[in-house]
């Protein structure tokens, strides 16, 4: 098969009833696996799938990374990714907006982990539904840009609740628009207190280098743990 | 009471089995009343609160209209309807990512429609959910942003198949973006072969006085029909 073809994943829904339990218990899996699971969630086009290239590329030679996309349709973002060579499977939700932990199971296994460090999985683009269902991954990233507004985090609490980091994209287009990255941190804080936020840009790689640590550290305190 | 606050409004689940039945039953009745019912759906960001402002702003003096402002949380969106002068509520929906006939119902009446000919309901930010339940609204709009990018079609699909129009946001800041007008008709087109797209700038008002003419059609030929 070539290798950069993409495979397209159609989910199924879970038959367990009890999906933070399952998110549990996937987690204590990929630790034994030494596998980090990072969930990014974002709102439609506030540049998910340039971000993710973007820290890939960053971790490249420390870690070893693949990824799983995932869509209500089309097949987009897995081929970016795979044309810049990294691996990735594309998930289809069928037409759900949102992935559980058994629909985690079969991305991870579609995708393949055995020589991986580390996946991250570009959840469907929506900012309620996917914080609603915990995916089982061991880190969960928001995304925001600075098109959206800095007023975001007051209407869509749930998933800065449940974020372990904020990252404000498309910094490069400040200029166009009407937002201060300070009133977006304080109402990010508001929901989450101690959050780091890391203004970026997937587009110039401003910022980068610091949220690609932040996720280099977290991925290596995890697989390291229990070598 | 004062005109200018905010009254918030807990939405209640539905307790109909078949919301497509009882949205058909709410659209007999809004056109009964003459009122047309405009349902707005949008990622987050997408400048939805703003273009519907500049679009009640153009259609004052022709239409009378009020605004419903569908929220997980927060009532920014209603209290910026308001200081504008026109009647707002915000609307709850309780971390659901959707509203459906039933909830509809609750908002229409309580924002009062009795001295109203339109009712634009801004749904909540979400590409996905809203496409899948009928509120019982007359003409369905979408707003896709220039910022977003010009993919959004292929990858939430069945919003754009169910729009009557979309107005593309945020024009003004193209030169900014990688985005292509005609490519994203392209593939909003292919969701939805001969829907009308109205490239504007909710901010600069390019765009915004064709947009408005065109709700304005719909709106004179729906509550004239039965004069």
């Amino acid at each position: 098969m070539n290798q950069r073809q993409v495979r397209i994943i159609e989910l199924k829904e879970s038959i367990l009833k009890n999906n933070d339990t399952d998110a549990d218990a996937l987690r204590e899996e990929t630790k034994r696996s030494h596998l980090s699971y990072v969930n990014v969630m974002s709102s439609p086009g506030s540049g998910k799938t340039t971000a993710i290239l973007a820290l890939l590329r960053a971790l490249q030679g420390d870690l070893r990374c693949g990824v799983c996309e995932a869509d209500i349709d089309s097949d987009v973002d897995a081929r970016t990714v795979l044309a810049a060579g990294f691996p990735a499977v594309q998930l289809h939700t069928g037409g759900m907006c949102h992935l559980d932990a058994q629909m985690s199971r079969q991305g991870l296994s579609a995708l393949g982990t055995k020589d991986l460090d580390c996946v991250i999985l570009e959840n469907v683009g929506n900012l309620v539904c996917p914080a609603e269902f915990d995916t089982g991954a061991d880190l969960n990233l928001v995304i925001l840009s600075v098109p959206e507004g800095d007023d975001k985090p007051l209407k869509y609490p749930l998933v800065f609740a449940r974020a372990d980091a904020v990252l404000v994209n498309k910094m490069d287009a400040l200029p166009a628009f009407d937002f201060s990255l300070e009133k977006c941190t304080e109402n990010i804080r508001l929901r989450n207190a101690d959050i780091p936020v890391f203004p970026i840009s997937a587009r110039t790689g401003e910022g980068i280098p610091e949220a690609a640590a932040f996720v280099r550290r977290h991925v290596e305190e995890r697989i390291s743990d229990l070598s």
